[in-house]
């Protein structure tokens, strides 16, 4: 299924205000988000101890959730703080869940909060970088989590699912090679002297070179646990050293995806594009996030209807061919951090 | 669950018409109720003997309803009448229900009918008085019925879910009190000195009297089985008796609540006020109920997701806090209830 | 439930074209229905061997259909034709199912192939016959296939369901008659003297006859399994001999029904009419159809809420009266095929 001692992306920072909290599934347990006054963001259960009102549907009082029924005041380490005329004391605590919040990204441990250590938060190059510029979405999508690392891990889908945008039959004929360094896989494909598709036409005007020139292309996607993909993408005119090529002659960009289980099917799915070219610039930003969503949004009625099929049929083995051999590997890994997990927890 | 051997409100007379039967399922009974020519409302199962169609897409007929499949003329006794060339003697029985209609309510008995009597229908002072007039509404709401019987006797949800409208923070602050009379549970509270909410402020304005004075004001919450929540409500100008003041200075209602189990998690709510001020001006009230009926949907959310918090945690205890007494003196004569119907079956 | 080694309508011609594929579901069976180069229609199970995807979301090539997820080319076997850069020889196949078409319609066997033969795929005295003129519609229903045959076998329905179009008291009132021979039922009624209901006042006047005047009427309703329901229906003036007048001084058609199961309570309905008037009269063709189509509209609610009342009251017994006659033969024969094939399979 998913491990439950890590760290999940919960939200960006900008879903949750000041004055009203978010609830979301998270790894199957509801979860109310709220920022307290001191700007920190708390997770607790989605679930009054007093009538079993959903807490998401209150109001944030200093560092305290209200729930919007009957007034009691929840503390963000799961206790009651106080409800009018009531003593709240021997209130039962509810589940309250570690946060972490960093560069616009609200992290949750689902887990034993014990062993909540925000030094096992990954880091990646372009977060918090401002060498890079960062655009992004959410999008729900009715499958289990893994179906969209397998999807990530194998561009070669983009050839048919984005054939208008970022898909181009060279991607299907170019081999990928599939390597695994202790929890990390890595999956690359590298194209050469070939024609750059819509997508990477306009990141190479956008970014001041010519987009009717024979370019380099190459996608090297990385895969670490529990579900983060990280894509390194880009174009270079041909003949300058392709994904070694100096800036001046090249677009590159990381894909961001950061896929988090909401329940055995379902999921939360935080995309994004961080380039590493006119990084400062807004109105690109949100150009390239709006060409992004609407890529990104091909993948929906594919991916929920592979989980229709296959829940379907789990009895059926699928295929594991040289192209699927980066999901296969992250699986690998998952079920090793599963199989520890489960050796903790027994 | 529900108590089976009783009267439920199952509809407002104006909708049965003459020609058209309304579908409705009570306690978890499909009925078809329709108007027999005499003008009496019948209520029989929703299921026609011949092919198990709907008899509630059918028509009235005389005092039959006609099935609107193949014309089956099904009497109010559950006993088919006639069939196009068909004898039908011979033809199995449906359910039919005792019904009685009084004063714009059609009520209902779901459990034996050889035990229904009308004179356990409650009477009510507002119902059927010239000397109050009448407005409400009916909302379908997705949880447990008794959780709207929770709803209303506990008050200090007000301050919360309707904060704009009848809400305050006085209400959260006054002590309540409940106490239970056999089957009748009363939770009572009462402020003084306050300002009006901007609900009573129009009322107050509607029956002449200043809307800017302080007011005492009253919460009076009578809950009868199996389902019946009349409470008594109302402003007065301060310092004139409160509840006991006289007619002139205040302005006072009853709030309607007759609450109807469709399901094991979702019921029928028939909601109105009974106002005791210019009771035969009826654009007061389509005014009063429009805005009755605003405040009283601020509740569906925060029921239906509470309904599914408690569902998906059948295992948990909730609080029972002095505010809840009300709610919880109610459920254990509806348990009683239960409990001797349980014996009269077995 | 349903014969699964018959023939079924799956599709009209022109709802698989040369490119995109369609998804339809078939006895609970998901199947890809695709044209290929050759112009046949071939189907295959909706579900790719490599990841799972439904191959319904592909595209034509050749004589393959394209998974749109990683572009595996399936044939119209169920084998594997080709994948970029990979040996499909070893990939597991998946189903297959023959297919026929003709005249515009699309048979699926979806039972064992090697059974399959074409000569059992029936012929109607319509279909194909350039004295006819057709139009006809396809609804998906929620409900058992064999409560429609029900609905087409008792046609007194017409009376109560269609009473403004094609119902009259007198369908009610005039005696039918039901026989057998072998699997084939015909339920029929005649009516005499009678004033012609709006459909086919339109259909006189169409025809070039009055439509004031009394005519004959006939309903001859024929069921053949597993499903199909022709209804030889018209009206003539009154006294040319009915059912036997000559073509001048009558309206006569065949009301086609093909009734595909989808799932056990859930069918696709592929309606239509094959008239004997003006067969080359386009507009005349879509007039009727779109008249059709409002008419057997009427029946979807029914059917469903009937479908509702049945699944929540198995146990019930329905009534077997002499109008329901052509409905309880027609299943007698659908009994006799299923304790065949279960036969075969045993």
């Amino acid at each position: 299924m998913y491990p439950l001692n890590t760290w999940y992306v919960a939200a960006r920072s900008h879903e949750i205000g000041s004055t009203r909290p978010l609830g979301r599934h998270i790894c199957n347990k509801p979860m109310a988000f709220f920022r307290q006054a001191s700007g920190q963001v708390a997770a607790v259960e989605d679930f009054c101890p007093h009538r079993g009102a959903p807490l998401s549907l209150g109001f944030v009082q200093g560092d305290t959730l209200v729930c919007g029924y009957h007034g009691l005041a929840m503390g963000g380490d799961g206790k009651t703080a106080s409800m009018p005329c009531q003593r709240v004391r021997g209130f039962p605590a509810i589940a309250s869940y570690p946060v972490h919040e960093a560069h616009g990204f609200v992290w949750v441990w689902p887990g034993h909060p014990s062993q909540a250590d925000v030094a096992l938060i990954p880091q990646f190059e372009w977060l918090g970088n401002p060498a890079f510029g960062y655009g992004g979405g959410l999008y729900h999508i009715g499958c289990d989590y893994r179906l969209m690392i397998d999807n990530l891990m194998d561009l070669t889908h983009e050839t048919y699912v984005h054939s208008n945008s970022i898909g181009q039959k060279e991607i299907d004929e170019a081999p990928c090679q599939t390597r695994v360094a202790g929890d990390h896989v890595i999956t690359e494909r590298y194209m050469e002297g070939i024609e750059a598709p819509p997508f990477w036409q306009m990141a190479l005007r956008l970014n001041g070179l010519p987009d009717d020139r024979p370019v380099d292309r190459w996608q090297i996607c990385h895969f670490t646990p529990p579900s983060h993909v990280m894509i390194e993408v880009g174009v270079a005119l041909a003949g300058n050293g392709g994904y070694h090529a100096p800036d001046a002659v090249k677009a590159a960009s990381w894909v961001v995806d950061f896929i988090t289980p909401e329940t055995a099917t379902s999921m939360h799915y935080f995309w994004g594009m961080a380039r590493r070219f006119k990084p400062t610039d807004p109105e690109l930003t949100e150009k390239i996030r709006e060409g992004q969503g609407k890529i990104f949004a091909e993948d929906l009625e594919m991916l929920e209807r592979q989980q229709k099929n296959l829940s379907a049929h789990p009895e059926r083995k699928l295929l594991m061919l040289n192209i699927d051999a980066g999901g296969v590997q992250s699986r690998k890994v998952i079920d090793r951090w599963l199989a520890a997990e489960q050796g903790v927890v027994a």
